[in-house]
């Protein structure tokens, strides 16, 4: 629309990816920032990202493809004998892999007891929920606010999950709803299951691809500030020493505690949440909208502590809630209501009960949309040959069969035997036009009968006031007659 | 339509009514004829009927009016200490009170043994299949047919259940098909639950209201002519004796089985099978036509051997089955299909899946259509003002939060603070056109994103190419853009 002001993209896109402001830099000590992360993904201007208007998309995009037509970059090589160990981001590959099989591998020396197990369990549903309530709720999407010492269990229990900081996990969370079903997706979908589950983090990232989001809102949080700064510390300590310093003193079983409610429990908490990003965009129903992969499945919301209801969450992002009924499993949501009445979380959000159910009905729309286009409604109107009422008697004359309702002929032949109403009613209709007859003079014909008799159709009698819904004709005929009477 | 031949209504209905053909009067003996019938409703010519062409109608409509103007029927008349016993139908008031009550007072003196109970049990399914799969599905709807031995079942313990005879049962309940909710039907369920349930059988009817359906085909029936001419006697020994002689024989319990297989069993199918009439036409689901009573309930089909899916069978009459579903409960449809394998049914009809499908998706369209008129989906672009561009910009400096998309303009205002994406690139975009931003040149929103910006639509930019489906122009630039890269 030309004269009008339009937004200016590289400004919206220095907004929306952070960099207008100018935050210091928080960075964390040793690895820590880059544990679980894909930093070199983001690592791009706004500047960058704002060249997306059409003509000087394609312009870079030329340019891209000129630069790697000489040398690609390893993500866009095939895998070879000499290459395969650059394809790899292997810090992330030890960690997730380090994890789990030491921990299955320490099993053989240490017996698991009870005690133990059920510290396992606790620890393992605080990790669980303060990545979802925390992490994601609160502050990847902002659905509700939390008083601090809330705050401070979600980051240190957060951490215990070895999932990467807050920071680093909700900027790459933002992102991937901001690019949903996009090659810049940080566990983009639709580059399959293992991609979207743990693939993006063990691979070495296409720069191609790199995007922002806006997290100024959590630069501004000192807890997430703090948390991002010392996360290797809080990381090593939450997610192995507390667990066996914890089962030490309340049950003298320190390697104990290390091994289950450490590495294993880590290593489960991992595998759940990573769900989040595989199977909620791979196995259920779209209830919302199918125009993209999320999906709500009960499988998915019963490992992730209720973050399987995805198709809803992709719709409506910062609402605190990703299950609608009672009957559905979404333990996130509780734990966020109760914290609410107790004080420690407020200003929960709730998208319109209008926008949601708007996007139920659009998608049960699509549905019967589909299954009308798959049934035979019968040859529409405009698809019919035009008969003079001459042409009509001439035809009636050769072939039997043939019957006008509201100006329609239909060939019934075929339908004599099978018309519920006898042969004999339907003969005396063949050659005339049985308009009243059908509509109520002798019987008023049900809607399925109406259907049934579009299907019929062969040809429109000219002037002869046909109507397509005949069923509708029939109804306010019978109305008129009993508004007479 | 003037000009072509129209069906006569008077031959018409003469054939609806079967009063075309001589068919031989068929009497029954003493008083069988009229046993749970109401003769005096049928009683009517089909020259009568077939004045219903809309001025006959009218004014035979006068004529009766004019008549009872100065009588009443008794019918018509209000219930009176003087003329009480005149509304009632006395011989059917006796058979459907003398039954039960005899039954359930006899019980004081005759012990209820397990044999006999049994064969009670065994009989109530004998006669209630009878009316079901025999009277209604056999011969009310010709939806399949019979080899004799098994006709004849039918018409012996048909006779049991002390419901009238296959002729007069079949007559009214073609006659309630084909005047469903009308005066004429002969249990209008208009009529409230009692009188469909029984007070119409109870009650003396009104003469303005007989009706006539053809029932030529059951007169070509012998077994049917003969079960009308011995109906009495017929309907006394099997009701009653026949139990009763069956237990003497098997358990020496003659009372036993005249009050518990006799008189309490014809009870309770009485009432189980009146349910068709009055619980079908009252409780439960329309899936396929809501525009008349009949629906589907799990609740009749119990009580009524499977006749419990009302709106499946008044759209489908003539189909065998009365569900679908495997799941649902029809047993009467799976004696007719063990019938068929074992040859003593055959030519079992069904309505094409299409005809029933079309039902199912036309009742789902009109409930999303209920639902959707209950939603608020923003005004529609031709009840908005149309503004000039110049109009935009004078009303933008006044008033913060107006936003033009796809050449809508939007008050944005009020959601600021609910953006899921944040104020600052909301407050980026007030006063501009943000079509490209907000239709993926920042960010692709979702379909619910677009659901709530309709509700936010103010006026119309003029020449400003206004699409009012914004999420399908905003998937075509995408594509767009996918398509040129
Ligand atoms: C020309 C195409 C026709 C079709 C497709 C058709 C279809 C049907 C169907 C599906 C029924 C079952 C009941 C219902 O669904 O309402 C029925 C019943 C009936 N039809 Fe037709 N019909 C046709 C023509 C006629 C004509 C011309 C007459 C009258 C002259 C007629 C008279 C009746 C009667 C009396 C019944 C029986 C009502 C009952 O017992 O349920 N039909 N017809
Ligand atoms: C004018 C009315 C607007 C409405 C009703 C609206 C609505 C929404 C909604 C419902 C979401 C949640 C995600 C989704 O449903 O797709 C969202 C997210 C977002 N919106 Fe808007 N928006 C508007 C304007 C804008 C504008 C003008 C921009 C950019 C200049 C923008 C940028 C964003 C961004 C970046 C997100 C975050 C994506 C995410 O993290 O999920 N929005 N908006
Ligand atoms: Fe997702
Ligand atoms: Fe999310
Ligand atoms: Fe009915
Ligand atoms: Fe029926």
């Amino acid at each position: 629309m030309s004269g009008l002001d339009s937004v200016d993209l590289s400004t919206a896109n220095a907004v929306a990816a952070g960099t207008n402001k100018s935050t210091k830099r928080i960075v964390a000590y040793g690895i820590g920032g880059k544990l679980m992360g894909t930093k070199s993904m983001t690592d791009v201007t706004a500047e960058e990202l704002s060249k997306d208007s059409v003509a000087e998309m394609l312009a870079k995009d030329k340019k891209i493809k000129e630069k790697y037509a000489k040398q690609k970059h390893i993500s866009e090589q095939p895998w070879t004998l000499e290459n395969w160990h650059k394809h790899i981001n292997w810090l992330n590959f030890i960690l997730v892999l380090a994890v789990p099989v030491g921990g299955l591998v320490s099993t053989r020396w240490v017996p698991l007891t009870w005690n133990t197990f059920v510290t396992a369990i606790i620890l393992y549903c605080f990790g669980g929920l303060s990545i979802t309530a925390g992490y994601h709720r609160h502050w990847a999407h902002r659905a509700y606010d939390c008083k601090a010492p809330l705050k401070i269990f979600f980051a240190l229990f957060g951490a215990s999950a070895i999932e990467g900081s807050i920071k680093m996990w909700g900027h790459q969370h933002r992102v991937h709803h901001r690019y949903t079903d996009t090659p810049r997706d940080p566990y983009d979908a639709k580059r399959g299951f293992w991609y979207s589950h743990m693939g993006w983090m063990l691979l070495v990232p296409n720069p191609r691809y790199k995007a922002r989001a806006d997290i100024s809102d959590l630069l501004d949080d000192w807890v997430v500030r703090a948390q991002h700064r010392h996360y290797l510390l809080l990381m090593v300590f939450m997610a192995f020493f507390f667990p066996a310093i914890l089962t030490h003193y309340l049950f003298n079983d320190f390697w104990g505690g290390f091994i289950y409610a450490g590495l294993l429990r880590a290593a489960f908490i991992q595998q759940a949440t990573f769900c989040v990003n595989s199977l909620a965009h791979w196995i259920g129903e779209q209830p919302f909208d199918d125009r993209r992969t999320p999906r709500d499945h009960i499988l998915t919301a019963l490992v992730t502590f209720g973050e399987g209801y995805h198709n809803f969450h992709h719709e409506f992002p910062s609402d605190y809630r990703n299950a609608l009924k009672w009957y559905q499993y979404d333990p996130t949501k509780v734990v966020i209501y109760c914290m609410s009445k107790v004080g420690l979380a407020f200003n929960l959000k709730k998208f319109s009960q209008n926008a949601i159910d708007q996007g139920i009905l659009q998608q049960q729309q699509k549905k019967i949309d589909r299954m009308r286009a798959k049934l035979n409604w019968g040859p529409q109107l405009s698809e019919l040959p035009v008969w003079d009422k001459s042409t009509f008697f001439e035809k009636a004359k050769e072939q039997k069969g043939l019957v006008i309702i509201s100006g329609i002929v239909h060939d019934c032949a075929n339908f004599l035997t099978e018309h519920p109403g006898g042969q004999a009613l339907l003969r005396t209709s063949f050659g005339k036009d049985a308009t009243m007859a059908f509509n109520g003079g002798v019987y008023a014909h049900s809607n399925a009968a109406h259907n049934m008799l579009a299907t019929l159709r062969v040809a429109v009698i000219r002037d002869g006031g046909a109507n397509g819904d005949t069923f509708d004709a029939q109804l306010r005929f019978i109305k008129f007659i009993y508004d007479l009477s």
